[in-house]
C-alpha cells in the first residue's frame, strides 16, 4: 500500500510526468511552525544539478494545500503537492517496447497489465521521494532535539566522492555508492516489538527509495564476523551509554539512547550512458539498447536526504506511539 | 505492534518463561490441508541441540487450538500455541540489577518502566521465533509452487561453519554468521509500491528476528561498488528471465519472476562464556558479569528456517495482495 | 486517521476553506476506465441549489492529479482534487469565540488546542464528503453490476418531503431525515469476521459523514421488539433467496446474497436560522448566537448520493478481501 | 480481519467447540495491575445461568497466558484464553444439510467452501464475545475513571423485562431487546476525524456482537424528527458542559465532555423452540426444522456487559491516539 506508519502516517501519491506529485501527513500533532520555506532546504538537497546529477532540473516549490493554518499545524491531514513542469514524455515512447534494464518498466507492465504510467517511471520515478523529503521535513519537527544526519561515505567503490563521479563522467557510466545516517541524541525505548522495531521500521522505510539493495545497522555485516566478547557494548552509565557502539544504538530492537548509525548501499543508477541489450517485447528478440533523455550519473549523491527523511519518519511515528503507552501508566 | 500483515496477518505473543508461546495467522484461506504434524520438520530445524546450539531444549509440539477442523483450515484465525517447559527462571535473577551487554535487558526495563517479564529475556527472547516458524509453515503452503531455502554461508568469518563452531566452543565464544536465502520459481508482480515493495517487507520480518544486523538483495552491498552497465541485468525472453541477477529477482520493488535472493547477517550471540564488564544498577558501579544459564555458541545455526519463514509469510501476504488486486481488472 | 479500508483504502484531506478538498484512493486495480466526466453525475447529486440546500453553490470540478493515464486506472493510488473556490472566510470570523451549537466548533478548539481552522468548519465540515463521493464513484465501478441506491424516505418526521422542506424554509429552521440504501444483487460472502463485517464496515463509514446518528440493518431497531420465529427469515434456495429480508442481507456480519438494506438517521442541520444561546468563551457568559451564512434546511437532501458511495465502498474492499482469500483454496 | 484497533489493539481467536477461546491485547502500557480475577466480575455477568438464557454454563475460567508479570502487565501483548467444556458437538450435527434460518450456518459455508467448523456456529458463535469481555476489563482500567453502564431497558417490546421473559419461557419463543449504554466523565477531545470518529469507532464494534441490528447515538432516529433549534445543545460553561445532550456527547466524531449515550437494538434470538422452515441443502426441499440444544431465549440480557466492553476499547484506543497527539504539541 501506499501508506505507511501507525501514527505518524504518510501516503505517496503521483507520477513522473502527471499533474503532480504529494504526500498527505496523517496525524500530526497540531500547533507545531510550518510554512512553505521550511521545506526548501532538504528539498534543495535532494534536487538534481550538481556535477553527477541530471540536468532535469525543476524548482519543486513546495504547495501546503491542507493542514495548515496561520502557519500552524492544524491537527487535520497536512496534503504537500508539486507540480511537475519539466516534462519532456517524449523521451519515453519506446520503453512501451524495450524494457530498460535495472528499471521497473518491464515488472510494471506485468504487474498492472499495461496500464501504468510509463513515462519517466512512472509512479517508481524517483521523483516520488519529493513526498518522502517533504514528509520529513515534519518528521523532524517532531524528532527534535535529535539531529540526523547522513552522508555519502563512498562511491563507485571510493572514498574520494569527487574523483568517482568525474571518471564516472568521463566514461559516461553510473556508479552506486554507500551512505551512512547517524541520529542523536536519541531517547531511550523507542521501537516496538514485534514487528515494529526501530530497524525493522526504519529498512521497511529505506527500500521504499529507489536504487537501495542492503542496510545494515551498527557493525551490519562485519559483526557477523565478530566474537560476542568483542561485539558486546558494555554499558558505562545509568543513562545507558556504552563503551562501544556496535549495535549501531539499537537492542531487541528498542533505541538504547546511543547514536543511532546505520549505512544503506545504493546501486548504480540504472540508467547508464553505455549501450545494452534488452528484449524488444514486440519483435521477442534481444537488441540493442541505448538510453537517452537525462540521468543521474551516481543517484547515491541525492539520497542522503532522503534517508534523513525517512529515518525522522520512523523516529516520529516510533516516538509518538513509546508516548502513547507511556503515559497511561498507573 | 505485534502483529504485521495486510491479508495474510500475523500476531505473536508470549514469553520465554511464561505460560504458553504463541502465534495467530489471521486472514489465510479456508480449505488447506493443516495438521500438527505439518510443523515437526522446521519446529526441529530451529531446535537447539546441534553443536553450537543450546543445551535447553524444548519439545515445541505444536498445539492448533482454533482455526482449524477435520484437517483443514477454516478461513478463522488460527492459533498455534506452544508451552514452555525446561524452564530454570533463577538463572536468570541476577538481570535486574545487571543488565547484559548487546540484550534488550536493559532498554526493556527502561522502556517498560521495569514491568517486562526479565526471565530469559522475555518477550525479547528468540524463543518467539516459534511463532515464526509456525506461521511461516502455513505461508509455505500459500506459496506453493515456490520453493525457500536458506542456508548459513558464513560462521564466525569462515566458509567452513563446522571449524569455526569447533573454535568458539573452544574458545567459550560466541559468534555470528551470513545466512543467503533463496526462492524459485517466483511469480513477476509481487510488492506493492510504494511502502510494501517486496524488498521491505522482507526487510522488515528479517528484524523481527533477533540478532539479524543487515539484509541486502541481489549483489547488496558489493552493488554500491559495480558499474551501471555491469550490474543491470539484461532481459532476455518474454517471461523476464534476465542474463545475471544482480538485483536479486526485484525491480522496482516488485519481483520479476528470476530467483529472489538475499542474505542477512547475524550478530555472534550477545550471551558469550567470557567475562564482561556492565553496570550494577543498584551500585551505579561498573562491574564484571560471568554469564551462566545455557546459550547457544552460534545462534546463526538456528536462524536459516526462520529466515525461510518469513519471507514464506511476506510472499504469501504479497501473493495475496496481487492477486486480489488483479481478478477485478475489467 | 484520516484513512480506511484494507485492500480498496481512502484517505480524505482539505478544510473547506482551504486551498483543495481531495481524496487519495490507493489499492484500486488497474485497467478501470476512469475519467474525470465519470464523477460528475453523482458530485452533481452531492450538490447544494435544490429547494432546501445552501445557496453556497460550487461548480466542485474534480481534478484527477495521479494514478490515471489514458483513461484508464494505473494500479497507482489516484487522487482526485477539488478546488474551493466560494469562499466567504469573513462569516465565520465570530466562531473563535462564540462556538456554534451542535457544530463541531468548540472541540475542535479543545482536540486541537485552538490550531485547527475553523473557517467553515475547517476539516469537519460536509464539504469533505467531496472525497467521499470520488472515491464512491471508483469504487462502484468495481462493485458492479451491484446496484446501490440510496434515497430520503422521510424528513422532518414527514412522507412528504417536499412539504417538509417548504415548512422549514417558512420556520427558516432545519430538519432532519431517514435515509434507506438498498443494494443488489449482492454477491454472496462479503463481510470479514470478527471485526470486519459487512455491518461493521458499513457503520463505520455512516459515521464519517457529518450529521449522522444512527444506522439499522434490516428491520433494525423494531427488530428489538419481533420474536424470532417471526424474524427469521427462511431460506428457500439453494442461492439463499429467503422468504423475508429481516436480517437486511446480512446474517454473521456476511452478505447472504439477498438484498442488502439499511437506514441512516441524519439530524437536522446545525445550523438554523433561530437564535440561539451559546457560551461566548471571551467573556464566559452564556449569549444570544444568530447564525450567519449559508445554511442547508435539510442537509439529508444531500447525503443519499455520500451513502451510496460509501457503500460502494465498503463492498468494494471486502469484495477484493473475499477474493484474496478464495483464490489460493487448494 | 480478526483484530481491531490503533494502539490498543485486539485480536479474537477460537470456536464454540474448538480447544480455546481467546484473545490477544496489544499495546496496553505496561505497569497496569492485572490477574485473573480482575476478569470474574464481568465474566460472570456475561454468563448464561438466569431465567430467559441458555442452560449450556461453562465456568469460563480467564487464563492469562502472556503479557502479565508479578500482577502486573508487562507491555507485551497479553493473551487470555478460555477453555470450551460443556460441549455437546452431536447436537450441531444436522446443520450441515439445514441452515438454521438467522444464524450464520449457511453464509459461513458458502464463504469458506464448506471447511468452516460449524459445530455450535464455530467462529460466530457469541462465545467468541469472552475475548471482547476480557479486552474490556482491561480496557477499563485504561479508561479509568470513566465510568461505563449499560442495561437493558427494553425486551419483546416491554419495558418489564422479567414479564417479557417470563412470557417468551412461556410461548418457547426468543425475543429482541434494546440496550442503552453511558459512559462518564468523558475526557473532551477523543475521537479522530475522518474515519475513527468515536461513532464510528463504537458503531464498528458494535456490530462485531452477534444479534445487533441497529446503533443510534443521543437522540438518534428521533432526532431525525427534530427540528435544528431543538437538537442543538446549547453550551452552558467553560468544560463544555451543555443545557441537553440531543448529541450524546459527540460533536463532529468527537467527545464534548457531556455523558456519552447510545443505544443498541438486539435481534431476538435466532434459535427459538418454534419450527421453521429452511432449505435441506442435500435434498433442495424447504424443510421444517425443529432445533434442539440449549438457547437463550433472550441473548439481549448477557449484552449489556458485552457492550461495556467495546465501548471500554473503543475510549481506551482513541485515548491512547489522544494523548499521543496531545503530547509532542510545541
Amino acid at each position: 500500500m501506499n501508506s505507511t506508519g501507525t501514527l505518524f502516517r504518510i501516503s505517496i501519491f503521483g507520477e513522473s510526468h502527471g499533474k503532480l506529485i504529494g504526500v498527505t501527513i496523517d496525524g500530526c500533532p497540531a500547533g507545531i511552525p510550518l510554512k512553505e520555506e521550511d521545506f526548501l532546504e532538504d528539498l534543495k538537497r535532494r534536487q538534481a544539478g550538481a556535477a553527477g546529477t541530471t540536468p532535469r532540473i525543476e524548482k519543486d516549490l513546495p504547495n501546503i494545500v491542507s493542514g495548515c493554518f496561520n502557519g500552524y499545524t492544524t491537527g487535520a491531514p497536512i496534503t504537500v503537492v508539486f507540480e511537475n513542469q519539466n516534462i519532456q514524455s517524449k523521451d519515453y515512447d519506446h520503453l512501451r517496447k524495450q524494457p530498460r534494464p535495472g528499471h521497473a518498466d518491464w515488472v510494471a507492465m506485468q504487474k498492472f497489465g499495461g496500464f501504468n504510467d510509463h513515462r519517466g517511471g512512472g509512479h517508481f520515478s524517483g521523483r516520488l521521494t519529493l513526498g518522502l523529503v517533504a514528509a520529513g521535513v515534519v518528521a523532524k519537527k517532531i524528532a527534535d532535539p535529535v539531529q540526523i544526519q547522513a552522508s555519502l561515505i563512498e562511491a563507485g567503490g571510493m572514498k574520494d566522492i569527487e574523483k568517482a563521479v568525474d571518471i564516472a563522467e568521463k566514461e559516461d557510466e553510473s556508479i552506486g555508492g554507500i551512505i551512512e545516517c547517524k541520529a542523536s541524541p536519541m531517547p531511550v525505548g523507542i521501537g516496538e516489538p514485534f514487528f515494529d522495531s526501530l530497524e525493522s521500521k526504519i529498512a521497511h522505510l529505506v527500500f521504499s527509495i529507489p536504487a537501495t539493495k542492503g542496510v545494515e545497522f551498527g557493525s551490519g555485516f562485519p559483526a557477523a564476523r565478530m566474537k560476542g566478547s568483542e561485539h558486546n557494548d558494555n554499558i558505562l552509565s545509568l543513562d545507558g551509554k556504552t563503551e562501544s557502539n556496535h549495535a549501531g544504538g539499537i537492542n531487541g530492537g528498542i533505541s538504547n539512547g546511543n547514536e543511532l548509525v546505520f549505512r544503506v548501499a545504493v546501486k548504480p543508477t540504472s540508467s547508464t550512458g553505455k549501450s545494452q541489450n534488452t528484449l524488444n517485447l514486440e519483435s521477442g528478440k534481444v537488441e540493442e539498447l541505448k538510453i537517452g533523455g537525462r540521468h543521474d550519473k551516481c543517484i547515491a549523491l541525492r539520497v542522503p536526504v532522503v534517508l534523513e527523511s525517512i529515518t525522522a519518519i520512523a523516529i516520529a511515528d516510533l516516538l509518538m506511539q513509546a508516548g502513547a503507552r507511556r503515559r497511561v501508566v498507573k
